[in-house]
């Protein structure tokens, strides 16, 4: 299209939804007109974006009427308006869990499978967070040679849970310090029937838990990953573990290829793909840490060194924004793919 | 010997020495005189244990005349004065890193390999905190079928750095909370040029890095694994990482076994084992978490799950009190042991 897009944002007062306004005006992302989207208990409120002054309507089928991308935060609400919205001839980017594993819609991080944009129906998913992450640094690994095993333990930001989340952090560490006692409301995951603090603690629990011992999150890690590398047979082990930090989620990589790599190989294929950064220099103590990479585009890459017997094998250290390359950035990304290609 | 040793305690001012002198008021360890031994700087300073006021004296080689066994909480003063004290006919335990990898000195987890305490030749040297953490749950599998690799991702609470540690995760968490600046100091580690912010951070560094790309940290849980199972071939891949946590290391496992295991075999395997426990119910939200087996004696093992590609491996989830089970719980028991069995 030659004209600018008309964008709508659902999910506009979350963690996800601010991240994209944010973005919107820091990319100058190129739209004609926009829409702010939420549900009826925020519609009425005022929002700026870009100078301009939006008020927040409620969510509904009929508000998609003549919007080019809907970019879809998350959440249950998805599954019902992410149709209507198609119906209407909008293209959706959803960032929640409920179109990713459906063979008609493609599960995108551009950098790494932007082939699969071209076939969508009408929804194109965004990848859950820890998933986009791992797959930034293992993509050019791949590209070298067929990745076959990874085993990966996640560090994850309380971001991940929200806006919720990161309030609960800062509540229960203050009330730490204040030496009162955690009230945990939130995490884990506010659906579940417990909850545990995360402050000066760590929890091996995202999502709910499956029939097979493993989490959803960890599932995610498995499923996803094949469905991007369009590849069943890799063998994934993922622990995904919640620690107290606010929102750049860390990842401890294993991983083994078909043939044996060269580590120098390693770090200039991580080196000069778009969106992954080397931060590799253990004598001058150089490595990624959440703190330094939070509010960032890009992922980083260190730690990355020869398994100490398996000649196939590298361990790799990631980090990466949640908010950001995990969730808004991403999805955003897949849109202006689209509109650099005309295929919006 | 019939009449109760005499025990000295050197760094009785740390946070490992403190925990010696609660531990052996908690398990009325049988001592009949004690010392407490820490730097010039401490000298002259009074402590209570039992009930009786001690004075803390110097520690100098002369002050092991007399004494029967030797308390070591750890650090650089070991090397130095270990040997000074078993010529004295003093036996050390020590839990520095200097003598773990002596041939002449067993490296000992009471439960996992008590045999080598009677070999000794004055020096019995206490593992790593993560290592001993690690054995603790992968000793019943190892029992039950040989233990080929190990894949592991740690996440290690400040005490590792002792009190300083301790005191710093805190200070800097009331400086952000404030909105100051987070000053580091210690952390990863006081003897390296620079220092990072641990609060509502990660730090994939602990020790030093080696030529090999590895921390000393991550070396150790290789070496001394071999070591205590008596087994150079099993191949070990671990990355160590600080978390903002104050006493519990965490620890994700991947382990594979020579054959099959059940997993209900596996789990009754640790349950049975001395000193482990299993919490392990993920429809009831149960699992370890290190807010909560802090100050505990045992290790606790969940999140015990087959892995999805590999028939012979098997994922579980580790926590352990650091300053308890990873150090002075451990050296003690080995003590007890020895007076339990008349070698001392």
């Amino acid at each position: 299209m030659n004209k600018k897009p008309t964008v709508a944002i659902l999910g506009a007062t979350g963690a996800v939804g601010q991240e994209f306004i944010r973005l919107i005006e820091e990319r100058r992302f190129p739209y004609g007109q926009l829409k702010l989207l939420a549900s009826f208990r925020s519609a009425g409120k005022k929002m700026t974006v870009g100078g301009t002054e939006y008020t927040i309507e409620e969510a509904r089928p009929e508000s998609f009427e003549g919007v080019d991308i809907g970019l879809f935060a998350g959440g249950s609400v998805s599954k019902e308006l992410a149709p209507e919205a198609v119906k209407r001839g909008c293209v959706v980017i959803d960032n929640s869990s409920a179109f990713r594993m459906d063979p008609d819609v493609p599960l995108v991080v551009p950098e790494v499978n932007p082939e699969d944009i071209s076939w969508h129906k009408g929804i194109i998913a965004n990848p859950n967070c820890s998933t986009i992450i791992m797959l930034m640094a293992l993509k050019p690994i791949h590209d070298l040679s067929h990745i076959k095993d990874i085993v990966v333990s996640t560090y994850q930001a309380v971001s991940g849970a929200g806006k919720e989340g990161i309030d609960e952090l800062r509540e229960e560490t203050e009330a730490y310090l204040k030496g009162e006692e955690m009230v945990a409301r939130i995490l884990p995951s506010k659906s579940l029937p417990k909850h545990y603090p995360i402050a000066f603690n760590v929890i091996p629990h995202i999502d709910k838990f499956m029939e097979n011992g493993y989490s959803k999150e960890e599932m995610k890690m498995v499923n996803e990953t094949h469905k991007i590398f369009h590849d069943d047979t890799i063998a994934v082990a993922p622990t995904t573990v919640r620690v107290p930090v606010f929102r750049s989620h860390s990842e401890a990589i294993r991983v083994e290829t078909e043939r044996e790599l060269d580590i120098e190989a390693v770090r200039k294929a991580i080196e000069s793909f778009p969106g992954a950064r080397v931060q590799d220099d253990p004598a001058e103590m150089a490595y990624p840490m959440p703190l330094y990479t939070s509010e960032k585009y890009d992922v980083y890459v260190g730690r990355i060194r020869k398994d100490l017997y398996n000649p196939k094998a590298i361990n790799l250290w990631v980090t990466g924004d949640q908010i950001r390359k995990g969730a808004a950035l991403n999805a955003l990304q897949i849109a202006e793919y689209m509109i650099a290609h005309g295929m919006v």
